[in-house]
């Protein structure tokens, strides 16, 4: 069976999340005399999103956008870091960094490709504002978006997959999930969605690669979206 | 106050609904021997669809999407106009023909000028998956599909346009909703929206305009995309 619907994971996946607010922070801190350690406040700053996402998951939080989430973690950071002195407007302007995230080499060419032959949407736990503001910037060629925002639950939940394919009108079986966490694909296939391994080493920065090869129960293990496009036919 | 995100009205407003499925269901017609009378029919299939929303709006119905919908009372109509040779995949093809609607001449172009310098987002009382497909098959480059369908409230009621809004995180006052259909607008503007109209005097075929002129009421009055991107700068 072939797939019609291509579900991309985003943040890691599509777009450079670590390397992006990095060069945002040390911009930043640079412009205003900070010397802050860019790359530990960013890692920082992503190590509170699984918590609190964690935390919406059990109901600890209501319903609360990423947006809502990273300023939440970036209010903490503010005071370990020694930030006091941002105003307001750069705190805001700081954690929409989040919006100005740069694709992968091969992220929009392989996009481009795979969106004449398929349906093509991110799944991420971004929120729909933050992955319209991104395709904009990024110039990612989404057919639609799609977020767990529009379900309420945050991936790994079975309800975002069961919902993306619902909404599309596509039987899960022809949906297929493309991800470079291996969590991720392996929930998706769970709920009957086929499943493509983007391998994306540098993710987490040089040398650190939690997710490293690929995994023979997923459908494809491919190094970039255009090997996949090739994969597929497209 | 200039906008941000402009709203587009999408049956009527950027495809020419009528004169899409009246083609179909002439091809149909034809290829099947049938002599319907393709203009009568998609009349009465489109004159069913305020009356079906009717009754999602007062709860007769539950929360039920366009696709099905149009469905229902493409069923009702099957024995009016004596189509029962029609196959169920006959018939599902021919209401799926809701996906396949033809752009006004100036709607692709004036989309892609308004891109450049704002959000662009359906508001459709259609389904995602129907405006996604939709979308694809007109190529319509929107930013992102925003549906009543993610509110399960149809147009004109509030919710849609405040959900709108708050999806996409602008203020009403920096959203626009662009559409033929004057009563769409008056919702939209008692939500504090700004409010383009635009002139679409064959929406319901040759002599027979609704919705004729503008209303200096409307931020906006044009007749076509592309003044609209002429009127806002883009």
């Amino acid at each position: 069976m072939a797939p019609r619907l291509l579900c991309f994971d985003v943040f890691g996946t599509v777009v450079d999340w670590r390397g992006s607010i990095v060069a945002e922070v040390s911009a930043l801190s640079n412009s205003r005399g900070l010397s802050l350690d860019a790359e530990a406040f960013v890692d920082a700053w992503r190590l509170g999103y699984p918590k609190a996402m964690d935390e919406v998951r059990r109901g600890v939080l209501p319903w609360t956008r990423i947006d809502d989430l990273h300023r939440m973690i970036l209010d903490k950071l503010i005071a370990q870091f020694s930030l006091e002195s941002l105003s307001e407007r750069e705190r805001r302007d700081l954690n929409f960094a989040w919006h100005r995230l740069k694709p992968w080499p091969d992220s929009v060419e392989g996009l481009t490709r795979l969106k004449r032959k398929f349906i093509i949407v991110p799944l991420s736990n971004g929120n729909v504002s933050l992955l319209t503001n991104l395709a904009k910037f990024a110039g990612l060629p989404w057919d639609a978006i799609l977020s767990a925002e529009l379900f309420h639950a945050y991936k790994p939940d079975a309800a975002v997959y069961d919902g993306a394919a619902r909404m599309m009108d596509v039987p899960p079986v022809q949906a297929m999930l493309v991800a470079a966490h291996k969590s991720d694909l392996t929930a998706a296939a769970a709920r009957g969605f086929m499943t493509a391994f983007v391998d994306r080493p540098l993710e987490y920065g040089e040398g650190r690669h939690p997710d490293p090869g690929g995994d023979p129960a997923f459908n494809f293990n491919v190094t970039s979206f255009i090997e996949l496009a090739d994969a597929l036919g497209a």
